[in-house]
């Protein structure tokens, strides 16, 4: 690949607070092959996401080496200095059904990235609400939920009418027929009963991530920033 | 209008035990007016359904005045036989919200029509839970459940763990936006975690009842058919 | 898998009736290992969906060998206890066409779980309509109908002009082009001419099933539960 | 209107056999004006469909009363020669319900407006399946069949299993929510387990009649074109 | 297969005119199977349609020896009798591009199938007027048009406005993008400036050639049947 | 109506931090006024959102004048308390164009009921980059920023690249042809190349600053619960 | 209203070639009446567009008076130099029928306020091909193309292969039923088998004239700027 | 392959300006192969678009061997002729991200087969505005803008209101969930708040250059053509 077809934007950490990443899906083997060599040159830190197995077994060794890969979430770590101590802040990843593990997951790697810490609460949906009650304290103790759920997405509402911290919704492919690979999940979280959930895009779990990310780095700012 | 508009189907009682009804909607005053004139020649009982106030207004005040009009539902009876003991089971009408009222009403004034009674839950939708859960046993003791939601409709997910009874989910058009009039609702009933939940088409009140009145009719015939 | 991505329902048949189930489609070849050996672990009866040949292959021989598998459903069953009687009540599962035959046959194999009894009427589509006179009698014998059609789904409403029975439709994906992988036969059988008909989810065998049996269940109870 | 926004194709009767008409919606009333002037100035034969009453009572008196109108189908006809005899063949037009009665009509005055018979079979829909059967050797008799139904169209497909004649379908905007403004029907008609079924746009009373006069032309034709 | 998944209707024939067809698509091969061993059981001249190559292949040797198969068609006879003299009219099949060959030659061999003569006319397509207009005249004399078009779908409403034959178009997938699969092709014949153009189900070669062979046989009906 | 047709949920903020709400819309003047008499009898501070000018008309004088209504936001505020000292956080308020004012005031006044200030920066859209590009730094000095955005929404993507801060985007339904409605700017608010965004339903300024409330809460919590 | 909910973009011209233009759908008539007095303030030149005679009624007489306004296509000029010579260039705006003439008439009334020439071809679609066939060498003559097409928009395929000049479709909302608002004729456009072709909004006549200026404004620059 | 499947448009170059161009997408490599026999049979230089890697190793090697191929863009050059000097006018190929490099680049490859210019700007998107802001001077230099954006396609509307250029957009299948594959990034185009703007179908490469081509043609007449 001609080194003309990427760039990098490295400032985006300072500008944002949101550590540098690299989206895989629709990118070549020879376009991801660059960048990895690219932000190895630097030894920037980096974290790909929506990494297939079947791509990281194209890259040559000796880059495919250096990257820590989680499968289950399609993610790797490029440089992931796990002596850091975490970060202020702390949030629970609650999923509707198993089958929403591998975008949590994506969450959940992408938090630890950035050097947050989380908490699962996989399989509490709706349909068997006791599995829901009888953690929601637990819930309660995180300052913020990221909630990944497909198919009628009826936990987030369920959460947002127990819970006054802020929800992240994942909606999630998981589903069939009317579940319409996300859509359905997508627009009942939109259309929420339960006043003041935001949604990202399906299946988004880095996005998620971020959205949490962003809301923990505001809590270290001083609150009255007007006067 | 002339008359070879119309073809009244006063066989289908004896064939499906559901009483003879008029769909409103898209027809024409004059329409309307040709219909209920064929009815009273022969004193069909008959339920008139999406009759708007602007219709019933234009209608003769001789044929006005047969009809047991109801605003709320757009519903009106003719010849209603009010005497007529109720016959056995029972229905739940539960709503999410109060906005959800209109089809459930029509859903209840079906039942009523036909002679079937029916309790009113209405606006106990998951967004407030012990809404829900302080009237979950009074539900219970219903043979059947018909449920209408708009916006997400968690509720009938929400039921469906929790009861066993036949639930018949009435999608409503209540919301904005990713609601979709309805569509949205629709959707997540048919992709509910919960299993064995039914649907009828959006705002349908008459049909849900209709539903509930096939089941009702189902309990009194023998119940080994086969041997 | 870590073992907190799962959390079985098995309350679920005491609140609902409806035995434990486990939906296939979405899950990890590791998942589905996982909630196997749980359930195997406390001897439960499951039932399992959406379960593909190629999963199947991928257990282990172990696993693979305390299943009844059914491959035209799609179906397993773990300690089915043949030898416990049917219990009352009979469902006719008709379908419009031979390639509707797989989600039919997913009901089928659930009311058998179930410990309910069924007839199959298949391929008895409208566009032959004799096919379907000649049968309607022996249907009218059951006390419940699931109708599984796709396309154009013009079977359900023929039965429900027909029929005064419950009558459950299964949508199916068959069909090409303007049948939207069943989305046609979805939106037909919602706003279907006939009235009282239910629908579930596109080519949801399964939650026909569990529908039917919430309706055979209520039958057992007392009709009249408010006095 | 300036005289450039318009100009009548008048060889189309030459060129395919159909008189001239003029699509009056999404037209103002000064370009209608300007078309009936030009039509006038050279009395030419016009059918003008779409044409609300509320678009005639802005004509001038003068204009209006030119016109022979017939306000259930919004159908107008300047110059109709009523004395000239029928043209061979004849069409049967059924409708599923009274609520389509606008688009059959529009079919009809189409129909007579090219000097064609045709034969109401109105409100003849399969959710009361007698009301078909017992006229369906009438439609027999006739060479073409207009078939206009809306909700979930099931007319069409069991007319094309009972009926060798070329089937044109109107799918129609009669019903609501999962109707989808006639989508549904639209849908359906295409994807009908029938073969050979024929479909117009949705309301397309004036195309049904024309694709017949197509076919009714081509009877006139020698049969053996190519040898 | 158990033998309950398919019932043929033999009697089609008698009552369409239309030949015994087979559609394969979304059955599985032990279907296909059993129904050929059922027409062979009684020689029934069968249409297969949508029989894909792959299908073909797991067939045993000696049904398949039974079968003459066209692959670009997807198209198998089972008995067809090449003897028997053509009967009377003729079809122009006409396509947009050589993309929408598939869906054609399917049409023009469910033609042959029934006995009819067709001519093609492929790759006349809009973008380069001239290759349609210097074979219109061509086109004109034949009785019944097929067009097949797929992404904007133009050529259907040109040979509208330019010829008065019955024109049934055949809206195909050919495309990407915002052609959506036919949808595109398919609402755009549907809204077709030119009238009486009639659509059927997007790559539905078959269905347009049932639906010339319904025109064609009206044709030798007596044309007076009122009177 | 009768009083069974809502419940008021006014434990609401004890469990979420949010003030008592009421959405108007799909409710009936009847419904309004029984809802604002329940809140009026205990003197409950409640929130009044897509409260129409009409609707307003239609109440009765007295209770309308216990309401303060602001008509660009369609909300009104009962009992509020304006002496209350302000919150600690801000939030800032942009939109891509004036017409998105009135989703964003809605934002504002919910924000004031709750107690909590914001800062306006109304039209600041892309296409004139200058605009938002000199108010970045006054944007940046807010904990929270909500974006509304019509249209193509590229508003949110560009202030997320820019800024490290929550960003909350109201899709709004400015616009027309290919903006559906906001259906464009919901999907491309989702989609965003930017990274952490959230998104709320269209037009729902209401629940872009319930989710702002939600964080600002969030920020007075103790940071570490987990310990 | 108040003054912070518009900011004009008055360089936009300086950037872009584009004069200033406000977009007046989805504003209030106060926002307009401040956008208004903001121009008049310093004699900016301003075009207005979806300016309705509903608004234009609501403004004060001395405003409205300082206006040129043009009903058929709801524009307005503030202060259009006719005098001021046109600029080189030519295009030509073809529409399909005589429904289309709004959007093509907001595009010739934005050209002329940028003082560029244009020449109407109206009424020339191509179910009478003749119509288009005897006018092309005129539209050869002009240097663009802007075609406004509706329904299946078959009109600028015909044009695209017809011409080698640039094409910019305006696909129009005319139609009904699967025209779907103008989505079949974008999509068509979008889709169209002739290359090159371009397309906007929805009966955009506004954005099409903006990008004719565009190309004619490039006309002008030096051809070879790389060097 | 019948040699009747397909008519090359040999023509087209003379009427339109474009070389002759196969899109080799939906046609079998039969065809293709026929195609390129008759091409080569008069040494026309001829594109060949969407063809890939996979059909490129089925085709015949001596075929194979006159073809040059370029495997990112799926294009392929019979008999280009590299001497030829370039024609004037310039062109910006501007992406958002790396993952739009595909449908870039089957531009690129097509202005160079027509003799044209170009220069990239690849990955320069809105989430780091500094990327583009760094080089919009030198885009500046180009006349006619490319750009090739997925997801929400903000890049477009940044640049329409930067520059004055013609700006044509490819949007791209790039991303998942509300993406789409590319109909947010259409939508988002054709909604766009910046002028002039003007659109190809997703992922239209070819498109693309062929309307610059069309444009840089339109530069070398002369500008006054109708005096």
């Amino acid at each position: 690949m001609s080194s003309d077809e990427f760039k990098l934007d490295k400032q985006r950490g300072a500008r944002t607070g949101l550590g540098e990443a690299v989206f895989c899906q629709n990118k070549t083997v020879s376009q991801i092959t660059a960048i990895l060599e690219s932000v190895d040159s630097d030894a920037t830190p980096t974290l790909f996401t929506r990494l297939t197995t079947s791509t990281i077994d194209q890259l040559s060794a000796h880059l495919r080496g250096k990257l820590d890969y989680d499968a289950p979430s399609q993610t790797a770590f490029y440089r992931f200095d796990s002596s850091r101590p975490s970060r202020p802040g702390s949030v629970a990843i609650v999923t509707a059904g198993t089958s929403d593990a591998a975008p949590a997951r994506e969450a959940e790697r992408t938090l630890t990235f950035n050097h947050f810490r989380s908490t699962r609460f996989f399989d509490v949906g709706v349909a068997g609400l006791w599995r829901l009650l009888e953690r929601v304290d637990e819930i309660r103790d995180h300052q913020i939920v990221i909630a990944a759920a497909g198919m009628d997405a009826a936990l987030p509402s369920v959460l947002g009418g127990l819970l006054g911290a802020p929800i992240i919704v994942i909606p999630t492919s998981t589903g069939y027929g009317a579940a319409r690979n996300g859509e359905t999940a997508l627009a009942a979280s939109l259309a929420s009963c339960a006043p003041g959930i935001v949604v990202c895009n399906i299946d988004n779990g880095y996005g998620a991530a971020c959205a949490a990310i962003r809301i923990l780095n505001a809590l270290k700012q001083p609150s009255q920033p007007q006067q």
